[in-house]
């Protein structure tokens, strides 16, 4: 079986999708993505993923994309990171893992992703302080609700890792500036290096190659 | 059975609940949230979801909330909208729907809910021209992405009305400006009449009372 996931390393969608990969043991390796000079945006790129992102992965012809999708996939085909560790993980958890990893798309990953695409990777004079200031104030919104539920346990969903951390927890782990920062969240802080000691974790630089010198 | 959607009539990701119950024959009756009063924010509602945001499900006792995860129990509980209209849909198939129902999350709904919440519903001195601009700009993106498959196909999964058309075009039956217009986009405009003639089809605010009068 060759799994190739398209990539490249700034992107915190992608990182989602390597690091499930990466922790339920699945072989796979990293297609690079030259996103920055406008890869995503070819005939060629478009054919294989006509939504013009990464990431996409290439399952032995199966092609897949959107990390929650792909992470969907993981966990079936491994029957881990669901919550629970076991092959007939219930409905109801399976379930409360899609809820974070929907609300993490449109609430984290979709505000800090853009956030921090705007705040790096554009030219200065393109940088608006009015959205940047209206992002990081949805990405505050949705941090508040992220600790205030892991003040109470370990783990989002069930009592072990699972997809649900891995999504809400993509983008907090690059370190650029983003306006998110750990001391300002307690339990999300703990919660982080927990996932970054699990057996196996990479920092996405080192899952994937950036576009830039880090 | 009861099912009990808390709900107000200006929220799309409601909506895009609400009609898929409505579609998949499935009981259920409006509990209407004062979203405006602060409802949301309330210790209550935190209780009952502490993402602080409609709509929730109560299914005779089972929570669920984001309208992804109450349509994912849609398909499961009825067999319909999957694309297919069988109760054997392969997971291939539905993951076909979840990957729509992500990219609409993140990028379709996840761009015109603030856009439209920012240009219709918070006092005009808060309104920002640049935030408008950059969601707006976003959204058209992603509508683009949207309009090049439906000028391809009558259905975004399958050869139905699956959750993934639910979940794209919630927003857009919505009558308050928010830089959409219909003429823009020919496929999309086309699907939209497909499907608000599906027998049972509903306009959101004859589905859930809207908080202003329209």
């Amino acid at each position: 079986m060759t799994n190739t996931l398209y990539c490249f390393g700034e992107s915190g969608n992608a990182y989602k999708a390597a690091l499930a990969l990466e922790l339920a043991d699945i072989p796979w390796q990293p297609r690079h993505v030259d996103f920055f000079k406008g890869e995503t945006r070819t005939a060629e790129f478009r054919a294989i993923n006509p939504m013009g992102e990464v990431p996409v992965l290439d399952a032995d012809g199966l092609i897949l994309t959107q990390s929650g999708v792909i992470q969907d996939w993981v966990m079936e085909t491994s029957g881990k990171l669901c919550g629970d560790n076991t092959r007939d993980t219930p409905r109801d958890v399976l379930r409360d893992v899609l809820r974070w990893t929907i609300f993490d798309n449109q609430k984290i990953s979709g505000m800090a992703g853009p956030l921090r695409f705007m705040m790096n990777f554009i030219p200065e004079e393109k940088r608006n302080a009015d959205v940047i200031g209206f992002l990081a104030g949805r990405l505050r919104a949705s941090l508040a609700v992220l600790e205030g539920e892991l003040a109470q346990r370990d783990w989002l969903v069930g009592g072990a890792l699972s997809c649900a951390d891995i999504s809400c927890a993509g983008y907090l782990f690059y370190p650029e500036p983003f306006t998110f920062e750990r001391a300002t969240y307690p339990a999300i802080d703990a919660w982080l290096t927990r996932i970054s000691e699990t057996p196996g974790w990479k920092h996405p630089y080192d899952l994937m190659q950036p576009a830039f010198a880090s």
